[in-house]
């Protein structure tokens, strides 16, 4: 026995939720049910508007409910500028660091032959046709530092060579803050290759 | 900027979870809208459906979409043991043990006059009239061993007292398994004081 059949399934969907185990999802249902009733109806609401209306922007391929994102709409952000990222998240920590002031295109993962998973799966076709038209001047690779997002900005890069688009890539180094005694080795090496002449590593 | 309204709206009403934050709420509405949306619209349909259906057993009060619950309808079950508990999750953990064959009677809280919260709040008239009838033998006041749960069950005994109902409480002592050295001081001076004459302790 655990609870009624509605609250076992109830327990069972909430793992749904990444991160949550039968402890946690016993604990959410018991709130919802015993002490916020309207929270849970809020819950039901807005979830199920966001998964009936949330689909993609047809220019940058964020999450929105309109055709195009907002970002896509600001008249004043630099149309010459673009930046590839892997995800929605990685689109608003980029967003919520501020300074950026170009346009955005996701692709919703990377690519992954052995999952197969090739280049019309991230969109690449339609980066291909956002450039043709000539707009964009630079195309900053900002894809994960991981194996799979550095294949994936390879990739992108060489298509586009001999296109006249400059390519970037965001800088690696010891992150700001942390202390050189727990950054790891890997990180450490291309901080030390890529190191700068001094006063120019913020030019 | 964060995402457009309907997935703003969708992360703060994820926030009714409890233990979800914004970082977590944003990978769970990440995580539905862009892998999982058909878990996310089984996590509507099964949490509407038990916010509507689901409510209070009308024997012991616990969470059910059925008049009685599975436990109060259970024959086999014996009716002269009620065990007082807390919560639904008190209950389940109970059940989850294994071993009490008798039945329960939820308080859905504990007495706490502060908060305005008396004896009709946790539902101790049902429970006078569940006594009145003359069935239970056997009333085991399994609140929680904390002040309020402690207060809660005083209050319960004391109310019963000449009634002939037998009042009993869980054992304290020490956890099974633990170390003494990381027990607390207030449960290990509890288990000094309730020593038992040794090969009788789990009579």
């Amino acid at each position: 026995m655990a609870f009624s059949p509605l609250v076992d399934q109830l327990l069972e969907t909430l793992r749904v939720l990444p991160g949550v185990g039968p402890k946690t999802a016993q604990r959410m249902a018991l709130h919802l049910l015993e002490r916020d009733r309207d929270g849970g109806r809020r819950l039901v609401a807005s979830l199920g508007e966001a998964l009936e209306q949330v689909g993609y922007c047809q220019r940058c391929r964020t999450l929105t409910e309109t055709p195009l994102c907002t970002i896509c709409e600001d008249a004043r952000r630099d149309e010459g500028l673009l930046c590839v990222v892997e995800s929605p998240a990685d689109m608003l920590a980029i967003e919520q660091a501020g300074g950026y002031r170009g346009h955005y295109f996701v692709l919703h993962g990377h690519l992954s032959p052995l999952d197969g998973i090739g280049p019309e799966d991230i969109g690449l076709d339609q980066l291909d046709e956002r450039l043709a038209n000539g707009a964009i001047e630079e195309l900053i690779l900002a894809t994960n530092p991981t194996v799979e997002g550095e294949a994936t900005a390879h990739y992108i890069a060489e298509q586009l060579r001999g296109t006249g688009v400059r390519l970037s890539r965001l800088a690696y180094g010891v992150p700001m803050g942390g202390e050189l005694e727990y950054v790891d080795g890997g990180t450490l090496s291309r901080a030390f290759n890529g190191r700068l002449p001094f006063a120019q590593e913020s030019s």
